[in-house]
């Protein structure tokens, strides 16, 4: 291979994630000097990050609480009182006073927002202690709101230092004031992606410089069981007093040992901001350069496929800049040692040039052993991701021809419905032979009657001529189009394409009066195959079924009338996705009442499938199903009423409001049950369908179908891309425990002009082998009032 | 006793609740005639109940399910289909239709809205069998819509027949339908207070109809534990599924063996329309007439306390208006039998009159056995119950004088003022007898400078001057108020009531310069005992503290300065109360943004303490304590600041936003752990106070306090009013199973101008013995937007 794919210009060009790198120093106490700066973005990084206040503000806040516990002391002792009675907490407690110049050698500057700024990790805001807690949330917002002063633009807290519910809590609520103060600045947790005993990052603070020995405590702590969703857990926990910030982020901490790739999923649906790489994750590869095991490099080229993949920073990897600073003012960088200078000439590199970096080196070349970015994440489809999309209205609008065109550029949907005419077609011809008792009123078979009903600009109409003349059967083709601008498309094609075979109609399918004998126009006959694709991301949501009962009563009655597809079914799957919801958030907050009421069609990527696969549970579960034609003796009757004849007055006095019932066999109700095995947060429910496009009668032989199943689409009907899932939100996320399950409700509702769907979703955790209890619900959800209409 | 006290008119008449009594015949399949309808009212009943469709509606509904299974059946035999695609969901089920006059007698009369409507019992929402649960769900909508067309005020809907949660969310989802179209009329659930095994109503329903031998299935049932719970939580998911609809309302059948009180009280919180009695839940007394057993009656008297209390409606006890029916147009009222009319003169009534019913007679005795209101359940207080008041903003906002004469009515709460100045006085005397050393800047012991800061109308200068008076003191008296209308009426008192002994000033106190020596008016001095009402219901919510911080330094130093209260303490319970979030919801729904995010005064009534007391943990929790004077030796420091000084700018840099952090030492912050035995709903918190007044010195003598704690008010300020308690809601509902914590974390916060709260719930359970999982967490609620102005 040629350096070409490499060249942007070149036909070639392959492009991939590229990574944006930085630099994090855990021992830095001050910010970089400008040369310092330099001589860091050198080294081949792209970002560095930086200290808020210093050593001189660490002592002095020290100090404050030194001499707050020895008042504290003496005003006890005056007093004579008991140890219960000195921890009084109606004694105020030290305040921190503003910050000084002499606390900061962070200031405003040309490029300071290139500097990620680092709050100081000798905070405690989880602790017990009433008055470290209250330090460290003072120290917290003076340096929150003086990098904001100064511009950053993102500002990095170290997480909670343990994952029990009060501390976090408590850190929850530090981190929601500071966010209020920083409209404009991203605030990000630094968390691990789980506690590896032994590997937490060891960081002196407040508490543990004033702790009296505890070290059973650390201990039993040491012992205790890994809680892999604990970290995750804490993060749930700050993200959700945050409200769902959409300036709120993660740095992940990525662990030595990587856990189970539910909790590596769980994490990519996150928002992440950064991954962070501490030293001890890597190993020496036998030249004794710094690697990453297999497993590291997936995890990474995994989330860097993400929309807006993090960026990446590398803790304590050097170069170092400490060293540096001895001499401020005589920047090494402009004067090289002599050492340095002939090292430098070594590596064939210009002396001022700081050394190659290993790590960085290591994970530059992770970023050019990155896979191609292939035709299904070509940019115009990674900029669907996650992105909502309002559901069609395609009775009430008419489409634009773009819209049109998009739909047709999805060749393995076209391939599909031909290769299910065709079937449909040779069986035909093998089951209805010629006979003596053909009548005009029986399907004609010398000329199969064909309709493509809601023909658009006519890719189906090609696609069934073309069925024809493989399978040599002779035809009559009707096209039926509402849209009077589709209709001018389709005129135009007969004339140049299709050589004036097809007779194009311009009706509502729904109230067309039928085909005409091609022998006698006068008679109106009934269609053998009808080909329509009316099917949205859930199957029926763009009411395929109430379209094709408006026109059953033209197929032919069994066994002749054929309608493809012949069937489909809605699927359904809880996800997580905070994204997603953090979105709907500030569309209901900025006045969109129906944000959470809406079936979005959307992209779903960084999202977390929260159900497993376990027997008799599968992942994705079957709602209901449709098939054509309606096979009862009323189908007569509800194609009448749709025809917009409505006689049956008594029929459905027990329909919905205001309704009279004629399109209730259409609803539909499901009640499903997913298994969850570790505990999570479900934001909602994606929605899939499959569709048996013709399932031939002859043994033997497999059925057409298309599928937007995850687990299915694969094998049926392998980058076909013209349908995006559906996604039925939830208002309030529905947090669940371990060994849970979530109980969905969902139901298809109908009245005489509209559809609409409803669902509620319930929480329950085994917690023994017999004992399963209830833990949470959500609310009913009703999409009524942005219904799709009849 | 003279019946006195049973006329209204009478001096000596005794209140107490009065009850409304209907009957309920299960077997009534007609709505009643005009004759009948007299019949039962002259029985003594004060409603009935009418079915809303009859046997004729039933038979059609059932041959309707039958004939559809018969054509399925067909259906299915002329294709040779399997058993599983018989069931093939997607043949259309049968539609119900309309009603038509033979369906019913029910129709619109004068007296239509004094029957209950009572819907068909026969339906079953939640059958798993899709066909039932279509069938019942068209027959409800039915007669619902017609019910409220004919004008019933009231309908009950039988309540689900089982408790698990697939059926549920069905049925839940079939009333919330039903309550979009009766707008005007209440939807009442009729649910059993919990399931007796052996004791559930039976009914004949189209599933134990058409159900296949299941002896086995029923056996299962009877078998299995008891769940206590079961029907309250089905009833949580229908409310919570109607979002808490002010119309939809509970009927409670009362078991025969009554439940743990627990549960009992979980029921007393739900919003009760009716209390369900049937026959057998009474036993025959010695005389062979039915009563009902000392719990019974214990429990209907409590739910009577109510502010609306529950209707009773008796079933299946007569009188027997069926055999009134068989002659219809010629009515047994009209003319008696002949036995009739004998047994009539027997019993020396008129002889249309019906006879005595046992059971109706029983409950009359039980009403008049009811005992009389208390002077705490008077109208004016009772109409308090659960009813939200804003919380005051005493510092921005002037007091009306029936607001302080309101206040000045509760004679519990000055007595104990008084008994606090008495002993602080009497103590004072005793510890600081003159000696030579008493200069002018030392208080002067021969006249104690006393002041009462914010006087209001002055009931509390009285009681200093009557403690004065009791201890033989020689006082120097101040009274500082801010409010100018106020003080002329202070002006007025010390003319007329208190001998111009009394130095009133219109101040701020936190403005005022200080008392000055009555031997030199030039010279400024200290106050001795100060003492202040600043208290609101939750201790420091009306800012107390901050007041007294700004008048602290004209209090003498210690040991001699007094502040009365000495000190005082918040605290919280969580609860259950429907009725109020029912109440908070239609306010956010009307468009009251912070509906949800303010502390409400509240008389506190139908709701249910869901922590239990248990070693460790104690139903109602100390949030935090403030001690005055604040003792620490920045305290006039504060004061300085208070005072509107502000000199110290570089103090409190990591405040609040914006704040100058002047008064973050009175910021708090607690994190409280209940205990819930039972599984339930959590819908905000109850917050309480208590105050020690005056602790005295001197070994062995009681503190002297006041309280608004349930389990404390008794012993320390029994039936004191001014005060209810405060509610924090909590936007979302948190449901929490059996065994669970509830972990609260409150902060009173604080920056230069208000004070406000902020809280959050968190839900864990125990599934083990060392296991405790999360189950939900309450959002972070503040009230900073309607912050406590300083």
């Amino acid at each position: 291979m040629s350096s070409d794919h490499l060249n942007p210009e070149s036909d070639s060009f392959e492009s991939r994630p590229s990574f944006c790198i930085g630099q994090h120093d855990s021992n830095r106490f001050e910010t970089l000097t400008d040369g310092q700066y330099s001589y860091v973005l050198n080294s081949g990084f792209n970002f560095v990050t930086t200290p808020i206040t210093n050593q001189h503000f660490f002592n002095r806040v020290v100090d404050l609480y030194k001499s707050h516990l020895q008042e504290r002391e003496q005003w006890a002792q005056e007093r004579g009182l008991t140890a219960a009675q000195r921890s009084n907490p109606s004694l105020p407690g030290p305040v921190v006073s503003t910050l000084t110049n002499k606390d900061t050698s962070y200031f405003p500057s040309s490029y300071v927002g290139a500097l990620v700024a680092y709050s100081s990790p000798w905070i405690d805001l989880c602790s017990s202690d009433p008055l470290i807690s209250s330090i460290s949330r003072q120290v917290l917002n003076l340096e929150i709101t003086y990098a904001n002063f100064c511009g950053a633009r993102s500002i990095i807290i170290p997480g909670p230092r343990e994952d029990s519910g009060r501390g976090v809590a408590q850190y929850a609520r530090a981190v929601q004031e500071c966010m209020e103060v920083t409209t404009q600045t991203n605030i990000i947790i630094h968390m691990p992606m789980y506690r590896e005993p032994g590997l937490e990052e060891k960081v002196e603070t407040l508490s543990s410089l004033f702790r009296e020995a505890n070290d059973a405590e650390a201990e039993e702590k040491a012992t205790k069981e890994i809680d892999l969703f604990g970290a995750w857990d804490s993060w749930h926990t700050i993200r959700s007093v945050c409200t769902y910030n959409t300036m709120l982020f993660v740095a992940l901490r990525i662990p030595r040992r990587l856990p189970e790739t539910d909790l590596q999923e769980r994490w990519f649906a996150e928002p992440l901001h950064y991954l962070s790489l501490t030293k001890d994750i890597f190993q020496d590869n036998r030249a004794g350069h710094p690697t990453l095991s297999r497993n590291h490099q997936a995890l990474i080229t995994r989330y860097m496929r993400l929309k807006n993949s993090p960026w990446l920073f590398l803790t304590d990897v050097g170069p170092d800049t400490q060293n540096l600073n001895e001499a401020p003012g005589k920047m090494a960088i402009d004067f090289p040692s002599l050492s340095e200078a002939k090292q430098a000439l070594k590596e064939n590199r210009k002396p001022h040039m700081p050394p190659q970096n290993a790590y960085l080196g290591y994970i530059k070349y992770v970023e050019r052993q990155q896979p191609p970015y292939s035709a299904m994440e070509s940019p115009a489809l990674t900029s669907f991701q996650d992105w909502l999309q309002s559901p069609l209205q395609p009775l009430s609008d008419n489409l634009e021809s773009a819209t049109y065109e998009m739909f047709e550029g999805d060749p393995v949907k076209y391939d599909q419905y031909e290769a299910a005419v065709t079937e449909a077609m040779a069986e035909w011809k093998l089951l209805n032979k010629p006979t003596s008792s053909a009548t005009a009123e029986a399907p004609n078979c010398r000329e199969l009657i064909c309709a493509v009903a809601g023909a658009g600009r006519g890719p189906l109409v090609t696609r069934v001529l073309r069925a024809a003349e493989r399978t040599g059967t002779a035809i009559q083709m009707w096209a039926l189009e509402k849209n009077q601008n589709a209709y001018v498309y389709l005129l135009r094609q007969n004339e140049r394409e299709w050589g004036n075979r097809v007779t194009v109609v311009k009706t509502d399918m729904r109230e067309w009066e039928g085909p005409r004998l091609a022998a006698n126009k006068d008679v109106i006959t009934k269609v053998d195959i009808l080909v329509t694709e009316l099917l949205g991301s859930f199957g029926d949501n763009e009411l395929s079924p109430e379209c094709l009962d408006g026109i059953q009563r033209h197929i032919a009655p069994r066994p002749h009338g054929i309608s493809i597809p012949q069937s489909y079914t809605a699927h359904l799957s809880p996800i997580s996705t905070p994204r997603i919801h953090a979105d709907l958030s500030a569309r209901a907050a900025s006045g969109d009442a129906n944000a959470f009421e809406t079936p979005w069609v959307v992209r779903l990527f960084a999202m977390d499938f929260v159900a497993q696969k376990v027997p008799g549970h599968a992942r994705f579960q079957q709602a209901w199903e449709f098939v054509h034609p309606v096979e009862v003796s009323r189908a007569d009757d509800f194609a009448a009423e749709h025809g917009r004849a409505k006689k049956y007055c008594t029929v459905g006095g027990g329909a919905m409001t205001g309704s009279s019932g004629t399109n209730d066999h259409n609803a539909r109700h499901c009640h499903l049950t997913f298994v969850c095995r570790t505990r999570g947060v479900v934001h909602g429910l994606a929605g899939f369908f499959e569709s048996v496009l013709y399932a031939p009668q002859v043994q033997g032989k497999e059925p057409v179908e298309i599928s937007i199943l995850p687990d299915q689409i694969d094998r049926k009907s392998k980058d076909m891309i013209s349908w995006f899932p559906i996604f039925f939100p939830l208002k309030q996320p529905l947090y669940f425990p371990q060994d849970a399950e979530l109980e969905v409700s969902m139901w298809r509702q109908t009245d005489d002009t509209k559809v609409w769907y409803e669902w509620i979703v319930e929480a329950y955790a085994w917690v023994g082998p017999n004992a399963r209890i209830k833990v949470g619900a959500s609310e009913m959800h009703s999409s009524r009032k942005l219904a799709c209409l009849m």
